[in-house]
């Protein structure tokens, strides 16, 4: 473990390195950032904008991360497996996305269609008369950004939220998350190394550790907006504190989702023992500790629907028991499924639960779709809230109107999924369905399943709350916009004029020209 | 009068139009709205959304629209110009401007463009591979738009947010503002006859009167965002209820903006009676009255810097006194003004304030920069809060470093402007001035004045806290980009998909395909 720590090391709030395989510290980390720390490293990250401007240096520094953390795989991988148990497939994987993402970011800054360039020349005819505006995006400055338990590459130090704000010439500061701190460590070593190679100053990219700390970031005069992903609870709160500011901020969380699954009677007819494999095979990946972990599925109540729960039992009863990222989040499991399978006409045709004193099995809970759609208000409405951990519940519905009523209760998601017969696929008649789940999701998709997320343009990943507390993705090449704002500037002088707005177009950036596109 | 009560009378709590002229009552336009009549306005608001989803109706309503409030014209001059003594020449250029915005949002949703549609077809080679994912944008629902008092069309119930947000596909609740309630309901009489025109039910443009009833409104779990403009103190309060909401919605709020302005030295030395003339001409439209009215100048403490203040001080001594939008508003002008002219070192070349009891004068308050400049605390800090009317203050400089102290303690702002000398223009020399103003606004002005906000697509109206709650614009084309959220739909069969995202593109959209622009 070469890690630097970036927090001085004190004795009085230690931050461990913990083995959730046998739940023992490892090593001590670094220490909590008290607020002199905080402030010290927003700071550092907001005298480092000047050496983001340049869009040339931002993407080369972004290419040199990607390969120098590919460099240090061995070490990163090993690191975060002793503290996730996410198994080194899994996050050889990871860090293979998290580098394509720094890279994929790296052209888009290239290309410069994110800067949104618009040129309006004076037109004396238009009501007012408009005269020479030219408008672009900058950077809102320093981000705070916070990692989340379940993906100590890709969601974390150097994630999507830290790729999409350095991208858009924001510094951040780094909340680490409790999970994976010696990672958290590691990760922002290499970043900082790459960032020296360009001469930008090792405070562009900021770290610390402890709740305080976090909560302390977001009240900070000179952040200017942040990310998040984890919880309801705790992003709630954050949220909370964001919008309470003098100066509120735009605050991006990804706090939880249910990630509904709607089987058509036909497409159960057709295919039960598929989707039922499929099923286990999306809700057990990464021990079901995905935000996009499909948690309520709607099956028919009828013999094609108990074809499904039974495929769905038989692929379950093979998958291994799991460790959880922390033991923490075991006991929550653990608590929440009991819970979960004592309310009245909820069965368990495999019992998920504590297999030993560190690991997990997978399991299903199944309901009868009335408990649901009868109002709010009862004790089963529990079954609406995201339980963390490898376990889905199968709603049992009669018909249409039932399901319908059960999408009607549910709150907002990332994705929501449609599984439909081909007959339904091919001539369109499912598409009312699909009309039907796009309200209740960023990401719907079509006899798939939803984990697994995509780096590209094309991608959403945010949905209605509490999926998401604003309308933007943080995955994918628009998650940049989450750190912009647009400036005019208005008869301004070529001379004055920022190369990206002057006619001439220097820099080659794609624009849209007195209502026509270029480039 | 025409206009058709939409809530009904109640003695309880009656709406009156009030003549600012005289102070007395017109008539009683309507009753405030109780929890139950902000409930059915809601309900019908949402029931109407199917009848936007077709963007060819939803832009013929909108031409509609235009076409209507220009035929009545006349009467709704009239009503707004008795109950906001804007004058009748203001608010026919009002009314044009309003009607050219709808039409230019009616070009927009013809376009499609801000449907934002982003193709990505399958790639194997991506890490991890890329399924095939279609995304755009869809209507977040209802709408509510907080009515401006100075501008009783343009930014009010036909105004750009209800423009905006029905041309997004969103119908609208709008909360008339209580000083020209008798033109809310006259206008939105306008509107509900045109929508009837394209089988667009009434209730797509709701109206709601009294303070209750907007509080309610901003919390009523079927608005979907909302947008303000006005006063710090009010769009503060419902921005943290929307905030505080079960379920936070976005909040685009306009709240309150000094509009800096710096004036160099080679530029007073150049054409410091050009200036002062210029400057009191923008501060002085609409009797102050303007979200952009330049309310401080930073001006040099020299002979030329005299001279401006001079010309500012005779071109103010021609300005007749005017009629503000109502008493309360000329209270706490007038009041305003007292307080801080009694600073000390505060002077008042033009004295401004009440010359009977009914108009208000123009005039010019100066400060040396030291007292500004020298940290946070003093009394004269007021003098970095916006007055409403007809006052600028002068903050006379004695060199760049006074006048950046005083530019560092700004709060955001809307806009800021520049003057500079024809020297500074071509040689470039001022674009370090204009770097240092940009992070102060949306919308930096070199060498004009910031009054006059036009309806561009490069327009942006909205800057850093407490500018705008966000980082939208409110006017210019991407004001509708406020009311929408992205959908991605991945694997989706052809059949199912919506037009908007189908391969051979039946709409004619313009789109992204796998990285390339086309149309």
């Amino acid at each position: 473990m070469s890690a630097i720590p970036t927090t001085p090391a004190s004795p009085e709030v230690p931050v461990w390195s913990v083995d959730p395989r046998t739940g023992e510290r490892r090593e001590q980390v670094a220490a909590e950032a008290g607020p002199q720390t905080v402030d010290a490293a927003v700071l550092s990250a907001h005298d480092a904008r000047g050496a983001l401007t340049d869009r040339s240096v931002r993407s080369a520094f972004l290419r040199t991360a990607a390969e120098s953390l590919e460099e240090a795989r061995e070490e990163l991988v090993a690191v975060s497996d002793a503290e996730t148990a996410l198994g080194a497939t899994r996050l050889t994987g990871e860090l293979a996305r998290t580098c394509y993402q720094l890279r994929a970011f790296a052209d888009a800054v290239d290309e410069g269609a994110f800067l949104d360039v618009i040129i309006s020349h004076p037109d004396a005819t238009a009501t007012p008369p408009i005269p020479d505006l030219r408008r672009y995006k900058v950077p809102l400055g320093v981000v705070a950004v916070y990692s989340a338990s379940n993906f100590p590459f890709a969601f974390s130090v150097a994630g999507g939220d830290t790729a999409s704000a350095l991208a858009a010439g924001c510094p951040v500061v780094v909340k680490a998350h409790p999970d994976h701190p010696a990672t958290s460590e590691a990760t922002v070593a290499v970043l900082r190394r790459a960032a020296d190679r360009h001469g930008i100053p090792a405070g562009v990219v900021g770290l610390v550790h402890g709740f305080d700390a976090g909560v302390a970031l977001v009240e900070h005069p000179l952040v200017a907006a942040a990310g998040f992903t984890g919880s309801v609870r705790g992003g709630r709160a954050l949220f909370d504190a964001a919008a309470a500011r003098p100066v509120p901020i735009p605050f991006h969380g990804e706090l939880g989702s249910l990630n509904p699954v709607l089987v058509t009677g036909p497409a159960a007819a057709e295919r039960a023992e598929e989707i039922g494999a499929g099923l286990a095979a999306s809700m057990t990946m990464g021990v079901g500790q995905f935000c996009v972990k499909p948690g309520l599925v709607l099956a028919p109540a009828d013999a094609s629907g108990d074809e499904l729960v039974k495929a769905l039992a038989q692929s379950l009863a093979d998958v291994a028991p799991g460790v959880m990222l922390d033991h923490r989040m075991r006991d929550n499991f653990v608590a929440g499924l009991a819970e979960r399978a004592e309310l009245p006409d909820v069965e368990a045709p495999v019992s998920p639960g504590a297999t030993d004193a560190h690991t997990v099995g997978a399991g299903v809970l199944t309901v009868p779709a009335h408990k649901l759609a009868d109002g709010a208000g009862g004790a089963h409405d529990l079954l609406l809230e995201e339980c963390f951990g490898p376990v889905t519940v199968v709603v049992r519905y009669e018909d249409q109107a039932q399901a319908d009523a059960v999408l009607d209760r549910l709150p907002g998601n990332l994705t929501a999924t449609l599984h439909v017969s081909a007959e339904e696929a091919a001539t369109g008649s499912a598409a009312d369905l699909l009309a039907r789940l796009t309200p209740l999701a960023g990401r719907v998709l079509v006899n798939s399943w939803p984990t697994g997320v995509a780096v590209a343009p094309a991608q959403q990943h945010g949905g209605p709350y509490p999926a998401t507390t604003s309308t933007s993705t943080s995955v994918g090449l628009t998650a940049a916009e989450r750190w912009l704002r647009p400036v005019a500037y208005q008869n301004t002088p070529e001379a004055l004029l920022p190369p990206e707005l002057r006619d001439d177009n220097p820099l080659g950036l794609p624009r849209v020209v007195d209502g026509r596109r270029e480039g």
